[in-house]
């Protein structure tokens, strides 16, 4: 419910999120490139990191509105029109994951230029690492790819190998978050410990 | 995060969400009717209600599921095949959207038969009431509801007077997460408070 707000003189603020946005999971959201009309969208989000999957500069009035809010940039520059090679975007996909599931660069937004390719093969490969069944994850990928999917991010994502990845990254999880059964138990303490620190500010 | 599950075996359990499943926000889930292949995945949202948009009883199965994992059925029949009046489809929305935007409900999954027209409503009611604009709110049911899109569900989206729920809903808000300057200092202190509670049985 992040996004009911009120303006100062009781005037509602009428908002557009950017084209093709949505929540993935907890303190993850996908979408377009923003833009600046979408700038009073995102702020709602109270984001504290984005991780952009273009290999272009960031574009200027995002790069100050991130400025402004202290939002972390993370760039991990994947090729859009021409096909890069398996190598690097395996690279480029490892890298965005591993800043994307450390909780403590949430809330974040991932995007690209369209929200399609980059960003839905991003979230696909997450989806594994959630254990999503493969048919539920190129659901997902179609959805926001609509006639634009393409079968080579199908098929990255299929033979993406989240096992390596899922290995490297327990402890991280435990740590911040905690899984399986002593997930909660962990998520409170960490959630007791951050919140009291900003309630005394 | 929520789903990264691990089985105490040490072997990744697969999961399969329903179809057209998706966060809407923080504790709100939508979906199509989940079947006992999904049940596996909506154990992992730690659902508190279910808001069920069908007139037909609830399924057995899914009765019985959520029997076992205490979750709260809300339902609001809205007709499927027939268009229902508007001032039917009004009233159920209205009710529907009270209990989904209490925070008390949450986390709550949204869904009728296949999560395109009756739930893509009240989502879209709901969006409305966090001030989208119309565009995006059409977006994201159309993102839903891909070629099945109704002009009449639309129609009743834009018409859908939200001031009046917004004024009666103010104080729910107010009191249980708070809204515009005052939301993160309310919503930490709610949240200390429950977590505390729960970290302490």
């Amino acid at each position: 419910m992040g996004c009911i707000v009120e303006a100062d003189d009781g005037d509602d603020v009428v908002m557009e999120p950017p084209a093709n946005f949505s929540m993935v999971d907890e303190g993850i959201y996908r979408s377009s490139c923003p833009r600046p009309a979408n700038f009073s969208f995102i702020e709602t989000l109270n984001l504290r990191s984005i991780i952009y999957l273009c290999p272009e500069p960031y574009p200027e009035e995002n790069m100050e509105f991130i400025r402004s809010h202290n939002i972390t940039l993370f760039q991990f520059g994947i090729e859009g029109k021409t096909e890069p090679s398996v190598s690097t975007l395996k690279d480029a996909i490892r890298g965005a994951l591993k800043i994307l599931i450390d909780v403590r660069n949430h809330p974040v937004l991932i995007h690209c230029k369209r929200g399609k390719h980059r960003t839905g093969s991003l979230v696909g490969c997450l989806r594994k690492l959630q254990n999503w069944c493969l048919s539920s994850v190129y659901e997902e990928y179609q959805h926001f790819a609509g006639i634009k999917s393409r079968p080579t991010d199908m098929r990255f994502i299929e033979t993406f190998d989240v096992v390596c990845l899922r290995q490297c990254l327990h402890s991280l999880i435990f740590q911040y978050q905690g899984y399986g059964s002593k997930k909660r138990r962990l998520l409170y303490k960490e959630e007791n410990v951050q919140k009291s620190r900003i309630a005394s500010v």
